[in-house]
């Protein structure tokens, strides 16, 4: 690459969280960066796009750095696209999204915000990475993350990533030196046990919190989960290709 | 089965869309019904859950057909969630979505709220179904896809289907007598080219319209796309692992 990088950045908490505020200082080393993310948080918003009602986007300014910065008012995958059809001039070189407040490991990659911006790049056949802490709280300390957002950062604006694919990574809530490394990772085998939270309104009716326990079924050792568990930034390849191929023989058995 | 089955219904086009009311007609021969639905359109929501607000979901009446209905403020997932957790006092024996105004294949499965619900469920371990028909009216006629909705909800019921999947069936705009019959299929290789449609308001502020190209870049005679392009009803079994598992060795090569 002669030129400058050209960098996308969004997330789904919002501009304005610490996560996305560290991976644009990082990114900021690379290239030239331009943010498209939404203007408050979008946690959970999976691959949403807004077909019934009308987008905004506007130009920013949030600190003194170098990047240009536009808020806007849909969802996570809306600033991809906006960004990648209104905004930016060419293809960019790489998509990151992040660093997200919390886990996006194991079955979270299908409800995450986070990730639907990688998926979304991907399919736009940008190379991306989806960066997110073990750590939901807005004073999460992103410090440890750098590093691990530069390694990748480097490697895939150098080899790129293959067609059709994007990174989860997740990295666990340690301090630099209690990382045990990068692991090449699976998707676990888990999910949500949902508890909804009922309660009464004012009023006397009926509403509910989502809420839920997280269970992982999986024991196999090349995990996310186990990664996560052990010390390790896990790393999985995430692809949009949905079809459960090895399903397609069983079923041309049916007689339909 | 010796009892009548349990049988969970949800959309995304909202509970009194004329497709889930098509829907909600054929499933009532098979068992007993329970409906859980967006109380308006949620077209479009990916796999999104609702973290950030609370939930209503409240018990209506809707025609004059045996099964018990709820409307629910949130997402399709939300739905499915709700249903499980508060709704039903034992698990579902089939969980179906739909019918859709207006195709899923290919790559719309990520995006689509119908899509979703049949993910959820088979994250719940319940056999699942998304119906769609290729006709986005909201006059759209349903009757040449209750014969097929009626082939496969026999079948699903009878065998199952395998675990960690479920069925995105798409209907082309057809009459009973013009559809070939049903294709296993694979996602086909396709996206959206976006083209927003920029507008002023009142004041003068710029806002934007989400549209696009739908272009598909695959050529296989095995895909979605090519079985509605020739008259068949397409079938693809979906997973919710979206480790894309051919690139972890390219990844293992990586000096991390």
């Amino acid at each position: 690459m002669t030129k400058r990088p050209l960098i996308l950045v969004a997330n789904d908490d919002g501009i304005s969280a610490p996560g996305i505020r560290a991976l644009i200082e990082v990114m900021n080393e690379f290239g030239e960066v331009v943010v498209v993310a939404p203007e408050g948080p979008q946690s959970g918003m999976g691959h949403a796009i807004t077909l019934n009602s009308t987008l905004r986007c506007d130009q920013v300014h949030i600190d003194k750095g170098p990047q240009r910065e536009y808020s806007c008012s849909g969802t996570p995958v809306d600033c991809v696209k906006l960004a990648v059809s209104k905004i930016l001039d060419r293809k960019p070189d790489l998509c990151v999204s992040g660093i997200n407040h919390g886990s996006n490991s194991s079955i979270n990659v299908i409800y995450s915000g986070t990730m639907s911006v990688a998926v979304e790049g991907a399919l736009e056949g940008i190379p991306s990475i989806g960066f997110s802490l073990l750590d939901f709280s807005h004073d999460a300390d992103f410090s440890a993350c750098k590093d691990i957002v530069r390694t990748l950062t480097e490697k895939v604006l150098q080899d790129g990533l293959p067609e059709g694919s994007c990174l989860n990574v997740n990295i666990p809530k340690l301090s630099k030196e209690e990382i045990k490394g990068i692991r090449v990772c699976r998707q676990a085998n888990a999910n949500w046990v949902e508890e909804f939270d009922e309660r009464k309104d004012p009023m006397g009716r009926t509403y509910y919190w989502l809420t839920g326990t997280f269970k992982n079924y999986d024991n196999g050792e090349d995990t996310d989960e186990w990664a996560l568990a052990n010390g390790y930034v896990s790393v999985v390849p995430v692809q949009y290709d949905v079809t459960a191929h090895h399903v397609i023989p069983i079923l041309n058995k049916w007689t339909l």
